[in-house]
C-alpha cells in the first residue's frame, strides 16, 4: 500500500503530462473507463455487498441506501462517464484578450489546477464521477474514500482502469490520510471535502492546503403574502420530500403573518395528512410559537433552525415581512439555495438581492441547485463558499488560468 | 479604540447597506476621498515623518523609501482613487444567462464578496487603494496596516473620511490583532496577506478563513540557444534593476549552454560594468559553476536560487535545454511570472505551456505582471495562488457570483 505521501508526490509528478494530454486521449480514455465499469461490474457488485453488510445497522436505513450498488446505478455510472467524455474541454480556452497599446498581446488562458484531493465519505459513485472529472480537466487526482465505502472504492478504481497515477485512490482510510492531505502544501492545489458537516468542519479547521467547503445546505423557502399557494405547496413538498438525504433539499418554511392562518392549514394538509393518506412518509413540522397557534405538530427547540435534517422533518416559522424574512435566512443559513414564492416584483428583487446563497429561487423549488439541472453537464459537489467557485462546480470551476504574454522585446 | 472582534462584527453589519450601494453613490464617495487627502495632505505628510523617524536605522534604505510619502506621492494615491470611480462598477454584471428547457431562467451574477481584510505592512499607499478597492467592489472593508505605518495609515483614513463601517482601520498593529483576523470564521469572506513572505506564510499557516496569498515573486528569465540577445540584455536589465524592490522584478537568469560562452561576458558588460560607468548601481551576479566558468562575480550558494533578493543581485544558472530550464522553474519559482527570449516558436509554445506561473512571457519583460499594466486598471496584490484569482487582482477579482433563478412554480 502506498503512502499518502507517496501518493501525493506521485500525483504531482503526473501533472505536466495530465495537463499537457489533448482532448481526444483524455476522453478514449474516459469511454474505456465507462466500458470497464460496466464489464467488471459483478466484482463491484461483490465488494460493494460487504461494504453494506458490515455498515448495517450501524447507520441509518437512509446512509445504507446511499452505500448501496445496483446494476443500474453502476450503468448510471458508466453514462456519467460518458456524459463528462462528451462534454467540451475547458482547457485552454482564452478567456480574455488584451492587445496593449505597447504591443503587448495578453491571453488570460484557461488550465488545470494541478492536483485535486477529494475527500468523501460513503457514496461510491463519487469515486467514478470526481476520476472522471479530474481527469477531463486536465487535472491529477487524489481520492480519498471513507472507511464504510472503501471496499466499493477500490473495486471500482481497479474496475475503471484508472491512468496510472492521474487518479489515485487513498487506500489507507484512517483519520491520518485525511490530515496528510489536508496539511499537503506543496501537492494538493485544491482539496475538496464532500460529505457530513464533521468532515467540512474538520477541512475548515486542519486544512493548510486552499479548500471549497461543499454541501451543507439548510435550504429556506419562504411563502410571502402574496404567493400563489397551490405553487407554493407544489413546490415545498417537492423540495422537502422529493429526495431529502441530498442538500438541496428545503429544511426550513417561512410564512408570511398575513397569509399564516390560511396557508398553514393547507400545509399540514398536503405535508401530513394526504401523504398519509397516500401511503408516503409524512412531514414532522417542528413549528415556532406562531405556527403552533394555528396547526398542531412538533413544538421547535432551539437548534430546529440551524439543523440540516435530511429527513422528513421542516421546522416552520411565522414571520411579519420579507425584510424578516431575509434577516432569518442570514443568520441561520448555510449559503446554499433559497427561494421565496411570491406574486410582488419589488418582494423577488429585494430577496434575490439580499439575500447571500450560492442559488436563490423567485417560484421554483431549491431542488434545481445541481450541475445537472443548470445545464453544466455534472458537477464535483455545490460549494457553499464564495471563494473561487459557488455553487454546482462543474469543469469550469476545476481549471484555474494564467496570463500568456506575447510581446517582441518590450520593456517597462 | 475599538477592539478587532468590535470591527469585525460592524463591518459584517455593513455589509447589506454595502453591497447594495448604487454606482454613482460609490464614485462620489471615491471622489470626495480623493480630494479630502489632498486637502489633508500636510497632516498626512507630518504623522508619516513620525513614522519614518521612528522607522529610520532599523531598516534599509529600500524599506525606508516605501514607507516614505510626499506631496506627489499623495497626489499619486489621489489620482489612483479617482482611476478607481472611474472604472466600470463589477457588481451586478450577469456573466451568464441559461434559459432551461423547463422554463427556468438562471442567471450568473457578480456580487460582492461580503468583508474583505487585508494585512499590510509599510507602504502606506495601500491604505487608499485598498480603500477604494473595496469600496468601488461593493465589499466591507478591514485594513490592517503593520506597526511601522500605522501612524501614516491613520491619518489617511482620517483624511479620506472613511463611510463609517463600510472601511475601517484596525489601529491595534500587535500579532494578536493579525490572528484574530486570520481566525475571523463568520465574519471575514476573504483576507488578503500584502507583504514579506513571513506575514504570507503566517496567513497560509493560521488562516482560518479563505486567504489569498500574494506578491512573492523569484522570477525567471530564460535565454534560449535561438535568443536576439540584444533584446535579451534589454529586457533582463530591465526586469532586473527598474525596480529591484518589487515582485515582478527578476531574480534568476537562466541561459542556454550553447549561448553561455557568447552571453554571459555581454550580461556582465551590461549589467556590472557599464551600468558602473554611468554611476548606476552595478548587479552583484551570483554564478553556479557552469556561468563562472565563463565571467567572474559571486559564487552562488545552496539558497542563492530560492531567495526573493529585492535588490540588485542576480542568480545565474547555465541550463542545457528549454527543458531543463523548465523543470528548473517548476522546482524554485513562486508562481509569479517567468519569460523566455527566444526566436524559436516551439520553445515559446512549450515554455509557455508547461511554466505554471500567473504570468508567462514569451519575448518581454516581467515587469509588465501589474494591474494597470494589465489593463485592468487598479490592483489589490498580485495573486500567486491559483485559487478564485491569479496574477494581478483587480474589481473582478473582489467580487463572487450568486445564481439568481427565476421560475414559474418549477419542481423537480
Amino acid at each position: 500500500m502506498k503512502t499518502t505521501l507517496e501518493i501525493m508526490r506521485s500525483a504531482k509528478s503526473a501533472v505536466p503530462a495530465v495537463s499537457a494530454a489533448p482532448s481526444e486521449q483524455k476522453n478514449q480514455a474516459l469511454l474505456l473507463m465507462a466500458d470497464c465499469l460496466q464489464t467488471f461490474s459483478e466484482e463491484i457488485l461483490k465488494e460493494n455487498a460487504l461494504d453494506v453488510e458490515e455498515a448495517r445497522g450501524t447507520v441509518s436505513d437512509v446512509m445504507i441506501d446511499r452505500l448501496s450498488l445496483t446494476k443500474e446505478r453502476i450503468d448510471a455510472m458508466a453514462d456519467g462517464i460518458r456524459d463528462v467524455a462528451g462534454l467540451p474541454d475547458p482547457v485552454g480556452r482564452v478567456l480574455e484578450r488584451i492587445q496593449r497599446p505597447n504591443g503587448l498581446i495578453i491571453e488570460k488562458t484557461a488550465v488545470p489546477l494541478g492536483v485535486i484531493a477529494i475527500i468523501y465519505e460513503s457514496r461510491p459513485n463519487v469515486t467514478s464521477d470526481a476520476a472522471a472529472l479530474a481527469l477531463k480537466s486536465g487535472n491529477a487526482g487524489i481520492l480519498r474514500a471513507g472507511r464504510q465505502s472503501r471496499r466499493s472504492a477500490a473495486s471500482i478504481c481497479r474496475a475503471a482502469g484508472l491512468p496510472r497515477e492521474a487518479v489515485q485512490l487513498v487506500e489507507d482510510t484512517s483519520r491520518e490520510s485525511a490530515m496528510e492531505l489536508m496539511h499537503g502544501v506543496g501537492y494538493i492545489d485544491l482539496l475538496i471535502p464532500r460529505g457530513g458537516a464533521g468532515l467540512i468542519r474538520s477541512c475548515t479547521e486542519n486544512a493548510k492546503v486552499p479548500c471549497i467547503q461543499t454541501g451543507t445546505g439548510i435550504c429556506h423557502i419562504y411563502v410571502d403574502d402574496s404567493a400563489d399557494q397551490k405553487m407554493a405547496l407544489n413546490i415545498i413538498e417537492n423540495a422537502k420530500t422529493s429526495r431529502p438525504s441530498v442538500c438541496n433539499a428545503a429544511e426550513v418554511l417561512l410564512v408570511h403573518r398575513s397569509v399564516a392562518d390560511e396557508f398553514l392549514p393547507k400545509l399540514a394538509g398536503r405535508l401530513v395528512d394526504e401523504r398519509a393518506a397516500q401511503g408516503n412518509i409524512p412531514v414532522e413540522l417542528h413549528l415556532d410559537p406562531q405556527a403552533a397557534k394555528v396547526i398542531t405538530g412538533e413544538k421547535a427547540g432551539s437548534a430546529d433552525f440551524d439543523t440540516e435534517y435530511l429527513d422528513y422533518k421542516m421546522g416552520v416559522k411565522v414571520v411579519d415581512s420579507v425584510e424578516e424574512a431575509i434577516a432569518h435566512i442570514a443568520a441561520h443559513s448555510t449559503g446554499h439555495s433559497e427561494a421565496i414564492i411570491t406574486e410582488t416584483k419589488a418582494h423577488a428583487d429585494l430577496f434575490t438581492r439580499m439575500v447571500d446563497s450560492a442559488a436563490v429561487y423567485v417560484n421554483a423549488s431549491t431542488r434545481f441547485t445541481d450541475g445537472g439541472e443548470f445545464g453544466l453537464g455534472c458537477e464535483m459537489g455545490i460549494s457553499t463558499q464564495k471563494l473561487h467557485a459557488r455553487g454546482p462546480m462543474g469543469l469550469q470551476e476545476l481549471t484555474t488560468y494564467k496570463y500568456i504574454i506575447h510581446g517582441s522585446g518590450q520593456i517597462r
